[in-house]
């Protein structure tokens, strides 16, 4: 590596949706372990937004600063979006020509690879709905075996990991053994890292959802693409946005 | 009828997810002509926000505007969200027990009252996939025999009804003769007040979609019922929200 | 009613679909506590059919009297047609102009306003198949949570009111917290009146569909609304309709 | 065969859906012409009912007269309902243990075996909706390339069999070139004896509906099988139904 | 019919799929002892392959061998491939102008005409994909309750046809009280021959696919029917086929 | 490479579907040309096989050939399966713990990371079945705007490679401007190396299928994924394998 090929050939950004600092840190050493050599990988968090999202009014007040983030970017060759919803990435992928990659759609195009039916394992309860709504926006329900929630929010996954590793253990084998999944989609950025243990007692694919993104981003800058400007995320129309800053005004974008 | 019952049966907020005020102003004057007697109709616009929606990125960016408007209410028995695209309708539902109806949704339940196969006819071209969305969302695609778009933008239809009347005139006969549409749904707030004109010309129920959702929030009001907090709309967690203002913060909802 | 303010605005005309007149009095109580103050209610059931209807031969059997019972009408502003199968709800807007809402169809448009996902709590396990195809007429099943048979037959819910609530109360529990529903539709119009006691044991909107139906047709109404004659149900053709009375024969329509 | 063996091992009755006498003699030719040499086929039509099917009323107002046909029946080992709608089938498996056969799910699965994409040519545009609900019903809406109405009326099919090849001819041609389909379904029991003219001219299987239906009966009464009786087809509850003859009582069927 | 008729009307090929003699024989017994008087039944087995299909590694290897039996063929008016998951039927139709029938499609057609919904029960449990996948190709999924695997591997099912009973009635019990079937299709052909003693015990119909197969085959030799050799299903292109005999080669075909 | 790095982190087996040569070569130019340094690629070709692929039948001819070239496999990470249909992939899956892709999977997960929707845009007409197939195995076919077929053998995309383009410039126009299509994918291994120059054409992403695949297998071996081996996708059952050779049999798997 003494050589002088100047810079690295692909720099992600990856975007926490959450502004849970911890959360950001451990998204951050995924990474940085799963990358390419050639690689460099940025993680940032949204200046505003809540500190873990796991409800619609989270995810909806997130999304400004996830794509401010986006915005204020000069040198990201692709964008990772680190929550397991893709908070905002129709917008994200209007407001930039970089490849924008969400997590939640890169676990599943993995677990799609691996095995025949998978399911996802995630936070809370009340996160259901929501979780189908984005399997259904990749078009990809047909492959889910279920949807599995647990009592874990997501900032316990970042404090109590042990529980964390226990709770996900049990659910997850409800998965297996009563809707015939045959890998774990891990639903939550803040799950990050614990992919190794589960799939070690498991017996079946486990996968990091931000390990999963970073190799799509990686894929996409190697590949040259760009995000498709033709139609639905061509750059927003100009108009006047009340209450924003000049950087959000779509004539700065 | 000589009781002195003092006060209007039911209370219903229009939020106008545009800030466009000559839109406000048109809304309202819909509502207004179509309300029952003892119904109070207020019609507002967020104070932050883009002047139109056309992209994903004007409904991420209007939706923090449009849950204030719930967030300050004292007295609405009701909340309409008026953009076809019911944008932020699910956060609407965790942040109030009151019912929060969605214009897409309520102008499509009339147009399958009324019709065994109806179109969406809406603005510029690069909606329809957020428009595809926004139909899946209530489960009703089956129904749908086509999604429209045209060259009008979202001002366009305020600023120059004339050729907004005709260019829907014919992209609706589009819709009838080509798509087999028995029923044509506006798919935007902003085409609220020509279903009239359209459908003494085009011959099929014209549904105007402010006017739908006013009489579907009629009804929940009349009904007595409330938004389900069992899973999916309970109160949003309680966490800190960065940036935003007290107002906005889980404890203060 | 002295005041010279001329006709009621709204007059809806609920035709029983069950020929059992207990039934047909609970329904029209429903109707009355529920309605506008300008709108009038006149319930009938038909002169012909099965007392209830529980199966697909007692559905087809009941809808000759269903239909007469608009054939016959002078004056009604809109029809409901109150059995959870909506039977001959197509024939029927075949031959009135007049708006003509399903009680099913009513009360599923109502839960999904209020719910991410519902179950229908319904009668006898054997009409699980109808009630499926029911809710696919509508085109709403990816938001249904679940069908929940009883062993309740329609009559029973008439005649034994404390047993009715006690198997409804234990197979929505079921519906709740094994299926995930988060709002009860109850399929049969025999339920009518048994929502507010339910809804209070359950904790989750229960949904009494006569009553959700006499709101939409009330909507329907004060919209301006006529069914679409523009191809699937527009007036039936003419010929010879055998055995059946001249008021049945479409030239007489 | 020398054997003595007496009687025939199959009798079929088919049920013309319409009370038009030429098309019951129609259809009685087709199903003679292609029965097996040990089947007696006994073609009837209903006393009441339209004398043509080509809308909602009349295919609900024929109904109560074809499930007389087979209430009255003593000795048919299965029975086809001869109208492309299969009206009333359901309530018909209700009514015997013998196999009921519709012509419209017959012809379906007679083309799901020839062809990787097939289209249903019918009659009058209007009943499109009806014919898209009878295929859903089968269960077999993805394997249909279109559904193609025409200017044919049911009795035009009947009375200018010229004409209506002619029609059929073009709007096949349309199905085949523009929709991809690789076989044709004549989509009305009035087209029965125009397959092979049709197949001639087109170069692709066209499905006559009653002789798929004849072969289908033969099939199931060949096989020894009676419809199922446990939970969806089990015989009407007993109860009164008003209006209709003794023979039309549950507690008489 | 006092012709010297001289020879029989409908020849049918059964493939088995499997290289397994002695369910050759018995899937032989089961198509004699059900065929109509004019038909001959040919049964063969394939040269090469798989003695039991149970992976798709399985039933890939099986297909040349069983293509190779349709290439052989001077005389058959119509083929049944005889293995649940129809292997290599698409390619069948393209070599051949002669109707081919699927074990799998037939017995779906069979139960659809039974019963409301029916469930598929058949051997191991990692066939469960490949069953599903199979109900998939023939678009009648919505029918399907459920389809339930065992522990029977195919070859037990010939070698312990008692214990084959015992695990087939006690998992289609689930199936009927757990999922809702009214009738059960027997999901491998090595279950050819049960299905009169499990639904003396069940008392829902059960579907013998191997007599149902033949059936479908009798009915589309009498129809007259060809496969529509109009696009899918045309001769396979010319070109070499490397390392296969010259039989095998698309212009020998 | 005299450097003493051990080895290359990621050894890609391509295997061509087809037996054509020059396609072989081409497929490995585009793989040479797009694999990250640490990638080490070699392309094959089954021993037994057709040239090329078009039909079903080709396609299962083709199977045991492409699995023979990773049973005699020793050393890769990954497998591609190179030809769009990715044939016998479920049994390749079975018969390695090494992760397998095929371009077909791997090009739709890349175009649903850049379009809302896309096209596939292939061979000759008769495949379009075959496609849309394709399509529904992943789980996508919600996103697919249309499968478009054109008049181009699979040979002649490597022969002619200037009408290749030209045909599939004025294709994919119509996939783009009837269809909705926001990006293409190439629905052929001998596509393959035609992409960049019609992008440039066509103003919007066209996915290459075989570099698509080539990332997509780096991104697996990366994660350090192995195929799951719980139910689906486990070794196949050890049995006799007649006609084929000792390594295709189980037991030497």
């Amino acid at each position: 590596m003494t050589s002088p090929s100047p810079s690295p050939t692909c720099r992600i950004k990856i975007i926490n949706g959450n502004t849970c600092h911890p959360m950001t840190v451990q998204i951050d050493a995924t990474a940085q372990a799963i990358k390419f050599p050639q690689t460099e990988i940025m993680t940032v968090q949204p200046e505003t937004g809540p500190e873990s999202l796991e409800s619609f009014y989270d995810e909806y007040l997130a999304i400004p600063g996830i794509l401010e983030q986006i915005i204020f970017d000069k040198n990201s060759d692709a964008f990772v979006i680190a929550c397991w919803g893709d908070p905002g990435i129709e917008a994200a992928r209007e407001i930039t020509t970089k490849p924008v990659v969400g997590i939640a759609e890169a676990s599943l195009y993995v677990a799609n690879m691996l095995a025949a039916k998978w399911s996802v394992v995630t936070t809370l309860h009340r996160v259901r709905d929501m979780v189908e709504k984005t399997v259904q926006k990749t078009g990809l329900m047909d492959r889910c075996a279920s949807v599995r929630t647990t009592r874990l929010s997501v900032l316990d996954t970042e404090s109590d990991r042990l529980n964390t590793l226990k709770e996900l253990t049990s659910i997850s084998q409800l998965a297996i053994y009563e809707d015939g999944a045959e890998a774990i989609c891990l639903g939550c950025a803040g799950m990050s890292g614990l992919a190794k243990a589960l799939e070690d007692s498991l017996g079946v694919p486990v996968i990091d959802s931000v390990a999963a993104a970073v190799k799509m981003a990686e894929s996409l800058v190697s590949l040259g693409k760009m995000t498709s400007k033709h139609l639905t995320y061509r750059a927003p129309e100009r108009k006047l946005i009340r209450g924003y800053a000049d950087h959000f005004q779509a004539e700065n974008l």
